[in-house]
């Protein structure tokens, strides 16, 4: 993939590089033992903007300002103590056209949350590899099945018939842990997809097939920390690398410390610097060097990779300061690039702080430059409200109107990643017993709440699993995605009954919401719940939805009177999923726990 | 008290003014049978600013420039049709010197909320009154019980000795309806003391008798609506005078559809138009009438009875842009007074929209001009987590340093009133049983935090009630206030050794409290809770308060390396409640269930 290597040189990082960046400034990590005796020099000295040795001397940054190099290749001169010279060549490419204004994915996307390892296996022959620690190990529940990148190109026309417009894989990066590697979030080489996965040419050829179909990739991108088997753990650039304490010493995972005006020193850094886990050293941002590595590591992949968003895992343990420029560097670079970041709290005040422009970030005078944030106290309601049957002041689906009542905290509403449940979170299907009815009431919502929703991979077959046995059962591999499965959900031949439907109301939703930009972009008007009945409108100048959501175990009849001042211009309307037409002067029949979407007319 | 009406005249509201306000106009409402159809007239013609009639030719309201008026008393001349002509004088009164510049309460002061009618009936004469309906009967709980203004004034010292520093009294106006009058909230005449709670005059020695022992009175006002039997119910100036719907709509209560971008019109409507109860007419603050009549009733209030401050009942449930115009035109004319409104909101975010200058207010271009909000979340938490053992992410005293971890959300987090409980919640000793141990943490708190603490009556001496059975069980009599009590708990020798023990332990830390500046206005170090140990400091720059919270059942050994960045500078704490000095080099025993408020030194 990337230029050859001169034999005194282990490494090059970023492999190559792009001409015509925003940012013409370029840092070129080499690391080779004792190169950082040599002095460098390239033809045109004016272009080398700075060259920096750290205490280990193995390392050498070099950084370069692209706007002096007019050709695609330069070459690196080392010299040597001993006056010995040797050359490496080094590689700028072209960009694509409008490369820097690529789109992104937003509000009128539907994303599709899977993990390649437990997605589909389409290439037998990547299972092992002698770089790699862990090897393939489906009987073990968090081990590595065997799932990769050609198993998702394999199955592409499946997501593309159930109607998800973007895919967001868990990382795909070289993850060389001895154990539970196969979620990619401990990374060992973030310029190389993990051989069990597929290469780097494969990653391209998953992008552009995506492509292809006028579907998005998107991302999954690691700031805060790597794996314990990256190797500049093992041999790091300079002791503030990775942050050290005495003894090991794990986050509080209390982000809240990093707005709170009470909040004590310690508190703060234990946050910030301590380990996610024992497994992730957390990366010191604020060194420039990690800074500068990390911005280019990113943009390098979406330039090379072609691709359409990046969802930052974590994103809130990083240093806020340099987190935030990290974001604005990538956002410098691709004005209308997306990225959502894993900001898990439920206070939205304190979900809104993270997002751009926020005006409560402001408030400290901090703007955190990150387009989009996760809904999580959105999630955490719909994975409770169906199971309360009770309507009282602060219970059922009151719950969910009393998120939506605060959406003015946030700086732009519709840039929320919706979702019932993710990879980390309890499976939707197994906390409600995969009862169809809560199913489909939470696929409605989804479908038309303000946001962008996440569907997570399995659920719309009816996939379940119980987080109190491990990680692993929320994360079983598809039912298909491996040559001798006995069941086959890929197709709908092979799918059960059950399966079906699942997917058959699924598809049909989401491909309707495609066609329906008031639920993309509209405004929302919503009322309060009456008898645990939730109804909303999503709206816009020509197209109005009327959304009603019956969390009521028993049937009702809504009066429409009190909507008038939405649905006055209208007569009838028309229900998405079932086509049935009503007249809206009368009452609308619902039955007891289920929601109508309802098309004006 | 008024100057005398003229016998066609049968109110004139004000009764009479003062000169030398800050805004100069004095919107006068005159009535009297037909009115309306006088021309009126006074000597300097010029000073006529507006003459308004309405639909009821009952009134008339004119408009003066008091600038314009050198004397003190004007001559208002009414002609009749029938040429006709009366005179009705109107007194213009001295102001106090310095009446505007006013000192009010802030986080210096601790402040006693109690209830007239339950806690001492100092004068058995005023019982019962020929012209309010509702007769003295003390068997009957939420009947009048016969407390005045007099028990409070002969009380004071008791007070005093308490360590309290302000008194909010339940509202004291005439409230005539015919059941449950002795709250207050229902009022008949806003110029007019409760004959059954004493005289104007009356109030006015209360204010003097506060002010003899260097405390401070706040009055209980009521903008959002009178009771049924006020006058200007019977008959109303205008028809939109009263908000009024075609069936009885009662609030919805759901505040949050103010600032809710999403919420429908009708919601709204009928969360700021809705009666709170059914005796209880929503004002139309909206209606330029009424709103001079508010502000200059609470501004006649402040300067006939010289009081210290404001208490505001259902703040929000009046039109925000009209009460925060109301709270500005009050701060106008008295830029250091202090009102805190009732805004009955358990999220930090919706809680700070409501406090002046609120940078999430700012979101809507709103300010509310309110200084003080009451932290509803703080007291939920506090009616809670001492009965929560377990050291959980979110249980435990957990949940009161994630209140304070927002603290950055308030333009002014010392003007936070904070409290255990009110007249409308339970009471702190019936949900705790009475644990003194428990009493003891909530009140070492409410000492130490940050804001005004609000103390409620009684539970000082280990009074309890029960919501479940009636707001009159949270509502009792102060034992002692009434001549044949068996017990009064108003003296020391009188009072029970559990009474006591209460007692000393309350007004030993509050007495305390008026001594140290550091808990007053000084900042807050917290630390993310340990094994459901609380611990923070409050410091200014020449004194630093450390507070240990220990909520776990077991006793504990505090290391105190953790909390150098606030301890360095000193060597000992001595205790404010034990006296007992501890060496901060040494681990710090603290026993379950109970706090330790240490001064460093």
């Amino acid at each position: 993939m990337s230029t050859a290597l001169n034999t005194q040189i282990q490494r090059i990082e970023p492999p190559f590089w792009f001409s015509g960046m925003h940012n013409p400034l370029l840092q070129i990590l080499f690391y080779g033992t004792n190169i950082a005796q040599c002095q460098i020099t390239i033809e045109n000295s004016n272009a080398i903007n700075n060259v920096k040795r750290t205490e280990n001397p193995n390392f050498i940054f070099v950084t370069i300002n692209t706007q002096k190099i007019s050709t695609s290749e330069i070459d690196f001169i080392f010299k040597r103590k001993d006056k010995s010279t040797f050359i490496q060549k080094y590689e700028l490419r072209k960009r694509r056209k409008d490369s820097a204004l690529r789109k992104s994915f937003d509000s009128s996307d539907t994303i599709y949350l899977l993990m390649p390892d437990r997605f589909a296996n389409g290439n037998k022959n990547n299972q092992n590899d002698q770089n790699t620690i862990e090897k393939y190990n489906r009987e073990l529940p968090g081990g590595r099945h065997g799932g990769d990148i050609e198993g998702i190109i394999q199955n592409l026309d499946y997501l593309q018939s159930l109607g998800i417009t973007t895919i967001w894989n868990t990382p795909l990066c070289e993850d060389n842990e001895t154990e539970f590697s196969y979620h990619g979030y401990a990374q060992s080489d973030v310029y190389q997809i993990d051989s069990r996965f597929g290469t780097n040419e494969d990653y391209v050829r998953l992008a552009n097939e995506i492509h292809n179909r006028d579907m998005k990739l998107v991302m999954d991108y690691v700031t805060n920390h790597w794996g314990l088997a990256h190797w500049m753990v093992h041999d790091a650039p300079t002791k503030d690398w990775i942050h050290q304490f005495d003894n090991y010493t794990q986050t509080n995972h209390k982000r809240s410390t990093i707005s709170d005006i009470n909040a004590s020193k310690i508190d703060r850094t234990v946050c910030l610097h301590g380990w996610f886990v024992p497994t992730m050293p957390d990366l010191n941002i604020s060194n420039p060097l990690v800074f500068n590595y990390l911005c280019q590591n990113a943009i390098w992949w979406i330039e090379y990779a072609n691709l359409d968003g990046f969802r930052v895992d974590t994103y809130n343990y990083s240093e806020p300061e340099y987190i935030s420029k990290w974001t604005k560097a990538i956002t410098d670079e691709y004005p209308n690039f997306n990225l959502v970041g894993e900001i898990t709290m439920r206070n939205q005040g304190l979900l809104s702080y993270w997002q751009k422009d926020s005006s409560i970030g402001k408030i400290q005078n901090f703007n955190s430059h990150l387009p989009s944030v996760m809904d999580f106290a959105l999630s955490d309601a719909l994975q409770n409200v169906f199971n309360e049957d009770d309507d009282t002041w602060d219970q059922g689906i009151t719950k969910v109107y009393d998120i939506l009542s605060k959406d003015f905290l946030f700086p732009n509403i519709n840039n929320l990643l919706i979702f019932a449940e993710n990879h980390d979170t309890k499976r939707f299907n197994h906390i409600y017993n995969n009862d169809f009815r809560k199913y489909k009431m939470a696929m409605s919502m989804l479908a038309t709440l303000r946001g962008i929703p996440q569907l997570y991979y399995g659920s719309e077959i009816g996939m379940a699993g119980d987080q109190n046995l491990g990680d692993a059962d929320i994360r079983k591999d598809f039912p298909g995605g491996w040559e001798n499965d006995e069941n086959n959900a890929f197709h709908p031949e092979s799918r059960s009954e059950c399966q079906n439907a699942y997917f058959d109301f699924t598809s049909k939703l989401f491909h309707w919401r495609k066609t329906n930009d008031a639920v993309h972009f509209g405004k929302t008007t919503h009322y309060i719940p009456e008898n645990n009945v939730y109804i909303y409108f999503r709206y816009n100048s020509t197209k109005t939805v009327m959304v009603i959501i019956n969390n009521h175990p028993e049937n009702q009849e809504i009066y429409t009177y009190r909507f008038k001042e939405n649905i006055e211009n209208y007569k009838t309307a028309k229900e998405v999923i079932t086509d049935l037409v009503f007249d809206l002067s009368q009452p609308i029949f619902i039955e007891g726990k289920s929601a109508l979407i309802l098309e004006l007319e």
